[in-house]
């Protein structure tokens, strides 16, 4: 088998899944997945506000090189999430306004990107929302071969393909494809919980009493005292 | 005693001191306060134009736990900052947007916190205002002790319970409680030498003149001269 | 030759080339150069949406001091730029709003500082805008010589009194004086060949076929095929 | 199935593979495998010197917290290599002397840790390699559930249990237990080609001639010319 | 008061803690101390193999200027250590050769510095160890004030003039005066109890057992379980 | 003129100024120079104890491709030091044992690489000093044009072809050719002053008397104060 490979995948994730890991957003579905899928907090989102969840169409390429990212467009489709990664660590920008452009046109809902991305007022303008680890004008080439939908790590991350990336302003989680009908359950069911708390807490309640963690405190010998003197050492 | 505290503290700083704190922010403070007080300017807020002060209530975690958070929220009342560290460095989500419930029904007016801070599009929306190290969606355990209102380094500042912090888009500070009013008073008239100078600058003076510097430059040596050839060394 | 200098320049590049450069901005400008003249990515805007190019006034300072940033301001007149660096890294706040009204009673375009910015909220107040390494409210003393006018280097990119400094949302780049007018030339061709490149991508075309890229990923050795065992290794 | 597991597992590559790894070490094994499996350079020995391979045995802890390590601990035998990752960034010291007494009475041959490691006097004397993110004395708890023996991602690299770990002065990076027998071997003819061309470089030749890239320069349009003027513009 | 001061100190710790406390050096040290105390584990040794403790003699020094160094020389005596830091991020070199050369004529013991330093050969050569967040040949200057032997925050611990430092391959941490004969006898009576577990390892028991948390792993729900299938998802 | 140059140079500095250079190291020679021409210290030697002086070599290469240090080898000879430059940055392994076993075989002294470097085990056992960004064993390709002999920013420093390279434990220095002689004889007039000063240190002086500052910390208002009470605000 060749090394370099475009892969034609229609793994796809449970449409009905996907609305709700897009509706409640990575801190849930992330808690509710056992608090595990998380990419490294260094991707950022490059305007604020967004929140998607879609299938995950992944490209691995070389550093400073955009070639493989062109080859990866005609495979996205609607609801689609495009995640790029490199072969080593790059900040370059590799992705700008006229790959968003073809995107939008298919369908696809955004990019996350382990390396930098350019053209973002554009992007902020055709409301196309993009993670990524920098934001840089560097220019690339096109010449280096690489791979479209085979398992990739983006930012710690595994993500293959077909699995679900769910984005908001608090970053980037990946659900495997097998565990998002789960997920996204146990997320509204999570949900419902909180909002139950959430009332309680208006009211003036405090988690102390709300989740019975006074005893825990307790047993794990925290004490409480009044004022003692300033000039204790710190911490 | 034991290691682990929650110390009830009723020390608090001069309310008026810190209602002229809140109002000139954070660079003109640290001015007034001989320079002192700030925090590495890695502490960011999560959205732009918040600037507050308020009496620490501070907390100090293990890391990828949040169980001292709750046990500090009853600790916490109207006109408070909360301020919350941990025993090594770590970027986890260790406050969301139903801690800030509870802190919001207590009147409390924001959060540092010198680790990662989740739900920010929720804390947004709620107006009410963080500075943290990262934002991260990772979830964290309750499960280990720690303390309350004892003395904490934040991003490099001491902070002790009852001094004011000050925060704004330039970042946090720390003024000890005992110099607050010394400082609120000395902010103050810093602000008013500030507007004199600014009418003189919007009217086309420079600094050189309205701060009388001419002169430093000369001693200093250096010299004015008219376009060098372009090829001198740089620097 | 005194080691510290203020040099007075006339040098000033072409004022058209100026105008194109601000329209295309710093990614286009950048691909137009071949690819170079960026700064590292570490210098961000302290706001969304600006978009300048000017001459570049340049100040060489000792970190933590801000003399020679008064010492440029009379340097400074309609339409430049201000390039500020330091002898060795800092992160010290050098620049706030009392300089910004005296660059903007000057008619000085925005400031880019490889060091650290404060009073943000105000310089956004203001629409001045900035491109640096770090916000802090950390204040400087006005104590030690430097330079204005001398060649620098910010953030990596060489930058001589008399270039054009290009910066936007993407970053900052730098075009020697010498070639404004040629990448203000190449840029609008760019701008040209990208508009009827974006009309077939809105249409639906992808970049495999508008850039006959097909055949490179063949000549690679770029392989096509359908659904792989999910058990194969990453990347 | 349990969320946290402690896998037993029999799956070994193929031992005349992994002391062919050992001797070639990172940088040719990389080579011979198309340039992939390597960890982020920011995993680095805590002594010069080392030259490993052997079969990964895997954690995956909650940062600051070491029971997983010793739940791994009878897991690992002759010729292994532990590898731990925590669920979120940390640095703290999570292994020592201790942990390096008992693995070097178990046969172990060293450990990579995506965190930190203490005692590197100690394990510097005893002769144990480590490669880490960071020294640091940190203590952890023993409180936190993880698993042992399951996929995991150590500084952007993926590593199954049973896939071949090699480290050495250049860093850390995973050869699939199916890939090591193909690796060794182009490792070894690797080697071969590079001894040939060595004894050329050291009587004189250069790249250019011995891999015929002259052509290739002309073709990418690189043009020899003599002693430009100094002040043409960097880079 | 004025603000900048030269503190002469007379706190010294208990000698014969200090002699335990170098000897069982920081990892033993930090554990005894129940895990406080660590300054960020950025400062790292220039050269392997030192341990010591002394008296902290503290600096607060203006970034990029060494003349508090300087006035701090004759506060320095037998024993001591010294503790340098700045009052805003730097990385420069403020200390070297000729610095060490007059502590080691008063007995000093080492340098721990929160910036950066330089002639580190020399220093290597001369048997005087040094950790420092940077080594950097940057000069500095000697112009502005500063402060000896007042608290400060060294890496993000706090250091007060008498306490103990404790510094060794493995990083440095603050023992308060008033703890450490506190702190000695539990690192003393921690080291007996590591020897008697040594034994036992090094005869081929494991933690497990030995600490007794099997029952742990079963109460957090650990499961073992045999060779899973290769493709069940990372983590 | 094309773009990409590959320039024969005969621009040398003046070799008895090398020899001194290489001779006083990096820390004398950038006090003797003004405390200007360091790169940033993020370029760290691979092994400690190297100290060396040279010409220049300058490349510029596309990220992740080696092709122009390649190119660059016959335009090296006795004496000189390779400076390896990116158009962007990238910490991949560019350069290894083949290349420093040509470079031994042409006389050259060292390299200074502003990206990464591999086969390190290998250069220590050659004695072939490298500064470099990192250490990764990541390989590159050979396809991107560039250029030989041009001026560039290394770490921040611009270095022109025929400038001296000064590189030793403390970091890497560029000093201008033009100012090489002039250097050169300030360091030895800084080196004897420096011999004088040592021996009064070693016998017991402070540098508050051997430098008269006393006066200068009574100027600046540093006052001299004994013991004050420990609850005092840190700093």
């Amino acid at each position: 088998m060749s090394q370099h490979v475009i892969v034609r995948s229609n793994r796809r994730p449970d449409p009905d899944a996907v609305a709700t890991l897009a509706q409640v957003g990575v801190a849930t579905a992330h808690e509710a997945m056992g608090r595990r899928g998380l990419t490294h907090p260094v991707l950022r989102p490059i305007y604020p506000g967004a929140r998607i969840a879609g299938r995950a169409v992944t490209v691995l390429s070389q550093p400073g090189d955009n070639l493989m990212i062109h080859a990866c467009i005609e495979q996205c489709g609607p609801g689609d999430v495009l995640v790029v990664t490199t072969t080593s660590p790059s900040t370059d920008g590799m992705f700008g306004e006229l790959f968003a452009t073809q995107l939008v046109a298919r369908g696809v809902r955004g990019l996350v990107i382990d390396a930098g991305v350019r053209d973002v007022a554009e992007l902020t303008a055709l409301g196309f929302p993009v993670w990524s680890r920098a934001v840089s004008a560097q220019g690339t080439v096109k010449a280096s071969p690489g791979s479209v939908n085979v398992p990739v790590v983006a930012a710690g991350a595994v993500v293959r393909p077909g699995d679900v990336v769910v984005a908001d302003d608090d970053g980037v989680m990946v659900v495997p494809r097998e565990r998002a009908a789960e997920v996204a359950g146990k997320s509204l069911a999570r949900e419902a919980n909180e909002q139950s708390k959430r009332a309680q807490f208006q009211a003036g309640a405090v988690g102390l009493d709300v989740y019975g963690m006074r005893e825990t405190l307790t047993r794990l010998g925290v004490a409480y005292v009044d004022e003692p003197d300033d000039a204790s050492p710190v911490g």
